[in-house]
């Protein structure tokens, strides 16, 4: 397994946690690509909260952030997620300028991938097919759910 | 006193809530414009929880949403915040697709106001000094804090 394949698969693991507590299953995990191992490279974890706590801004990629705590290198590290970043996420990463962002897949919802893009992240598409097929699958079952997520 | 001018006093005490202890000073209120009065008005309040909680995504405006819960008539509701809204906080207001916000001031940090005027957001300055003066402060007090809050 190559090396961003395996940061997909703990950021898929979020996800599935998440699915399990019937929540939305989209995941990210932030690395710190210049660590040795891969449990040393994984600086924070995180999952879509927002049906388990209420809280509208927990996002995967928002709530991984926020576990990450207060820190200064941000720059230096590589976000993960297994679906393409909303607006808000998307600002989160700008905002703390973290210059590139791996995503899963963009086929079950398209972010603001051109503004990340504009702004120089460096966006790397592994077009994952267990992350689609876990968001396909609830989508299917939980539209609603789903389309509050986004602000539909 | 004016309806913008009576919000934008709610959302600075926020702000003087979170500098007396030892926070940034940016508050923030979420305002439902066609509910009776002042009070019911008041849909959820926040303020900047950064250095109190170590939460990096806690700025004003995020935390404030992050209150207000899950819902689904964020179309209908006014964002009011003391300071210009950061790209991350910009993008949360975008997400949850709030059609206009109220800005206390923009002197001492400029947000991504390009971005939500861009995406039809309605943006109101009232430019307003009790705003200016205790952001002014903090950044004179304590520049590094500051500076990490904005990415920097």
């Amino acid at each position: 397994m190559d090396q961003y394949s395996a940061w997909m698969a703990e950021a898929l693991a979020q996800a599935q946690k998440s699915y399990s507590e019937g929540g939305l299953p989209i995941g990210a995990v932030l690395v710190d690509p210049a660590a040795g191992t891969l449990g040393q490279q994984i600086v924070a974890r995180g999952y879509n909260r927002r049906v388990q706590t209420g809280d509208p801004t927990s996002h995967g990629e928002t709530d991984c952030l926020r576990n990450a705590g207060r820190r200064r290198d941000w720059h230096r590290l590589t976000l993960v997620t297994t679906l393409s970043p909303c607006i808000m996420c998307s600002g989160t990463a700008l905002l703390y300028k973290i210059p590139r962002i791996i995503i899963g897949e963009n086929e079950n919802f398209m972010g603001a991938e051109d503004l990340l893009r504009e702004r120089g992240v460096e966006l790397v598409h592994l077009d994952d097919p267990g992350c689609k097929a876990l968001m396909a699958r609830f989508q299917r079952e939980h539209p609603d759910v789903w389309n509050e997520d986004i602000g539909e």
